[in-house]
């Protein structure tokens, strides 16, 4: 299968770029294909505004849904945006590696989405959900939270899936993804090496099977 | 009262902007102080990263929040997030200004709060929802929708109140904030220009009588 990898942490030692290294390179043992985007890194640039574009319809008034329909005829979409494209298109499994910023994605990821996934691209007039761009591709969120599990409860933070939800519905099965069950690490900097070792086996080794879910 | 505004819209055209100087100037008007934040307008860069701070306790492993308590000892704290900082402690009354980006808020705002609410100084162990350092502050959020309100509900998009919840909960509630109800303006890219007039004199009407909420 082709797999795409995106990776939103500012720290290379982080545990959540163990996560991602760990798996590509389960992944790519197991013969699938893997493509990244390591978002720190390549110093992705997430406002969303003109410089989406490499040329406007109309530079005086911005209207980025009429632009991105437009830019899809004209391709004029600039680089950091249609190569991000290529690579959801391209593939058949997206994992998004993160850490939980205030109950949702960092900026960074946050903006990747806002550029990426354009109007007449991704999805368009009753071109969403089951009939959506990317019916047949499946999503996985692995996240790392701060807090503990016991606080992910109704009457606290609010149960995972309640904060999850926005992301699951409104933006993976919106475009047509089918959502596969989301990798939680609760309060990570509190695990131990041997803890931290066994959530990264456990992470290689779902991913081999990856296809079968 | 003193009011805190920020709006996130790349274009000084829209609505958002509109709604946003309206705002201004009912509360103005009304004898109330009146401080902004204009995300695009002031070219904030919402990647949180080692920027966020002048110096560094780890520069060579980054923990967002172990710098975050440095800073806050050593007055470490990059003069962007300072004055925003400052802006909020100041505020009785916080008002977000934003389009609906991916069914929460465009990258640029998430950036500024993945920024601005700092472990120490916003929240700490056992310094959250009823004990948070913002109870006693009110905090309010207008929002634009591309799409129609009759789309956002459970087996659609969801309920607009399950979109925002992660928000309402997870950073205005957790922080201490009192959640006002928000303002939703369904289908903008539709009204006309009479329902335009209507909503803003709306709007000035509620913000004038804010202190009653």
């Amino acid at each position: 299968m082709k797999i795409f990898i995106v990776l939103a942490h500012p720290e290379e030692k982080s545990f959540n770029a163990a996560l991602f290294h760990t798996a590509i390179n389960a992944l790519a043992g197991a013969g699938h294909e893997v493509k990244t985007t390591n978002l720190y890194i390549s110093n992705f640039q997430p406002v969303s505004d003109k410089r989406n574009f490499t040329h406007l319809k109309n530079a005086d008034y911005f209207k980025q849904q009429e632009e991105e329909k437009y830019a899809l005829r004209q391709n004029a979409f600039s680089p950091d945006i249609l190569s991000e494209q290529e690579k959801v298109q391209w593939c058949d499994v997206m994992i998004w590696q993160f850490p939980l910023y205030w109950f949702s994605v960092p900026a960074i990821l946050k903006g990747w989405i806002d550029k990426v996934f354009t109007m007449g691209k991704f999805y368009d007039n009753g071109k969403i959900y089951d009939n959506g761009f990317s019916v047949g591709k499946k999503a996985l969120l692995s996240v790392t939270t701060g807090g503990p599990q016991k606080n992910y409860v109704a009457d606290n933070y609010g149960s995972i899936s309640s904060i999850l939800f926005p992301i699951h519905r409104g933006i993976l099965e919106f475009l047509g993804f089918s959502v596969l069950q989301p990798k939680i690490i609760y309060s990570v900097e509190r695990l131990d090496d041997k803890e931290r070792k066994m959530i990264l086996d456990h992470w290689a080794e779902r991913l081999m099977n990856i296809d079968k879910e």
